[in-house]
């Protein structure tokens, strides 16, 4: 079962004006699924993203990023179907991305590159699109602004719990909301995994800086939380606004309002981050990998990602085992090929497990056995050789990972 | 269980004219149980080795480094015990090691740097010295030429199965023996994973030709095998030569001897890390995956390994489940960013799956399923980009590697 992680409430999640969603089972994963969704935005939105860096990278992913780039006018509508992957599909995949495209453009009477689609589920069969075609005259036919669970709902795959969130802020005195939907709980590492997440909000922003918040809020957030290192062909995350909160378009990267706003996104980003690992294939534990004191970043990520791809360290916390020395061995083939093991703090909450190389003086494990047997761990690494901090998000290995993903098909 | 591998019978193990083995149940892992080898070596014995590359090094590492790097006089004896890695544990570990070493020393009549430790086993605790001491006396009233096969056993600890194998070839006209015992099951990679792996033979050949041989042995063997991607902190692969086959010794790179050596040298080793493979905690299968037409061995060896290392086609290859597009995946996260997917063949055994960016043609999935349910694959990967190939050894991905790893300590 997922780890401390609550369903949000329906009436928590609030509308953003000028945007309406529109959900129909298409019967592309199962009957009486929903499995299609519709995002309609209001003309003068704006769009950015970020898509994974996987070189097979999917064929509606290959799309999105054309129509995103070579925008002339704003982007209209996000079609997301789950059940399929449309990836390794080759030409036909394409074509299949650009016709449904041009069907959510003829019903809504847009272009088909306002249109971005976006896939997720089983990879390298071909999308099945006159199913897709099918279920869009459904999903427009209910399209409503406080259905934003719903559309949670409808874009998970292996998920157990729907994933969103709702924040706001004030803006220049008016009231700007954010609300934000997730789905994905295996496959995730970062450089975006799969995941689809989607943020949208009506504040009024330059496209500029809207990419600047995108970019920001992702590095910590998506691309800090890993599952089993495994990086998707179909990730994507999206930052949309609408303009409609009424206030004037932040257009000052040092302005306070900019700031305001970055923040809010960025904690609408690490919530859904957080909740992708919460409910991450099989888990039973979240942990916290946190490593200070790096030369930079880099270092930092490198122990951190170290610590929190090793099946060794997953399987001892799904055992509740203080078997910490496997947190030594994976600090050590982190890559930092100048690092003195004898600098470094090793600590599991806030007690000490290593320091001079081995065993801290003080240790005891029964202290280890207690903080093991929480739920929710933070594993802390001191390198003692700069300032730099990097923090990522995982949880463990168990029995039920394999399971999930042997029988994924099935 | 194991996946087809066959244990040695004891008299397929042939004994290296100078060098004996002693075997001690000294109590370090469980009562009555072999855990202390000790090789012994003739004056005159020659020894190349490799050790792992985490800089959480063990600390019998650290000195057997230090023993082979500052000799003025032979490698006498090597003293390995299991139970205990005396990894992570400071300096009071280095002491430990160093104890040991005079300990043998003391016993045999050498100098304390004319003897090489080696420790596996549970990560960040103390080695119990007194123990290990205790347990010479029984190892050296033991010593004999023709136990390999108790020695194969006396250093296993999470392996089902002992490792071993001998061959002979001629050499200027004399027989020459080359016997090999290796450990190791989980915790394996590229770079020298736990896994210790020990190579003896009676031919003569110089040090720089032996240090030849264990590069390019290890490069085709125990550095191309992976089962979980954790790289340990005490691995190590030694090569012993003893001299004492009776040609004249090997000093030419470039003669047919050298090469014959090398060939069988390389036989051995390669025979060994697959035996760990097949013994691969909770291995069910065993996967070859071979990528061909890559630019260099670098780039072949990225996809090669992340093929090997993703848990999510080591999980459908568990479940017998031809989910190939999740090696598609792998092949695109690879790191090779100038990579056209349009270029790839993807073959199972001899069934091409994918080409084009997609699934080929002539692909049916009761093909790939009739490959998926063998206990032997082989991926063959085909880049299209150059003509250098590289050939990894993996297995798969089960309940059972979770349960060994959640309760090795217990």
């Amino acid at each position: 079962m997922p780890v401390n992680i609550i369903p949000p409430l329906s009436e928590e999640l609030l509308p953003i004006r000028g945007l309406s969603l529109g959900i129909a089972a298409a019967g592309i994963k199962k009957t009486n699924c929903n499995d299609l969704l519709l995002m309609v935005l209001d003309e003068g939105s704006r769009v950015a993203g970020l898509f994974t860096q996987n070189r097979f990278c999917a064929a509606p992913v290959i799309v999105a990023k054309e129509h995103l780039s070579g925008l002339n006018s704003s982007v209209r509508a996000l079609v997301i179907n789950t059940g399929n992957a449309n990836a390794g599909t080759g030409q036909q995949g394409i074509d299949s991305a650009r016709s449904t495209c041009s069907a959510v453009a003829g019903l809504l009477g847009c272009d088909a590159d306002q249109v971005l689609p976006f896939s997720t589920g089983v990879i390298m069969e071909q999308l099945p699109l006159e199913k897709v075609i099918a279920g869009l005259p459904t999903a427009i036919s209910n399209l409503k602004s406080d259905n934003w669970f719903d559309a949670a709902g409808s874009i998970m795959t292996t998920d157990i719990v729907p994933k969103a969130v709702s924040r706001q802020i004030r803006i220049k005195g008016s009231m700007v909301t954010i609300t934000g939907i997730a789905k994905g709980s295996g496959m995730i590492r970062p450089n975006m995994a799969t995941m689809l997440g989607y943020v949208a909000t009506d504040a009024s922003i330059s496209q500029a800086l809207l990419q600047q918040i995108l970019r920001h809020s992702a590095d910590l957030s998506f691309n800090r939380i890993t599952v089993d290192g495994d990086t998707s062909t179909n990730d994507a995350f999206i930052l949309i606004t609408t303009g409609r909160a009424g206030h004037d378009e932040i257009v000052d990267l040092n302005s306070e309002d900019f700031r305001s706003l970055q923040d809010a996104v960025t904690e609408v980003s690490v919530h859904l981050a957080q909740a992708i690992v919460r409910d991450g294939e099989g888990a039973t534990k979240f942990i916290t990998v946190q490593v200070d004191g790096g030369v930079d970043q880099d270092e930092c990520a490198k122990v951190a990602y170290a610590i929190a791809h090793s099946p060794l360290v997953k399987t001892a916390f799904f055992a509740s085992d203080p078997n910490l020395g496997r947190i030594l061995a994976a600090i050590g083939y982190a890559g930092i090929n100048d690092l003195d093991v004898n600098q470094i703090k090793l600590y599991l909450d806030e007690v000490l497990v290593a320091e001079n190389g081995g065993r801290a003086g003080s240790y005891l494990e029964a202290d280890g056995q207690r903080v093991m047997n929480q739920d929710e761990i933070t594993v802390r690494v001191v390198l003692n050789r700069g300032d730099s901090s990097v923090t990522v998000w995982t949880c463990d290995f168990s029995y039920d990972y394999v399971k999930i993903n042997a029988s994924y098909r099935s």
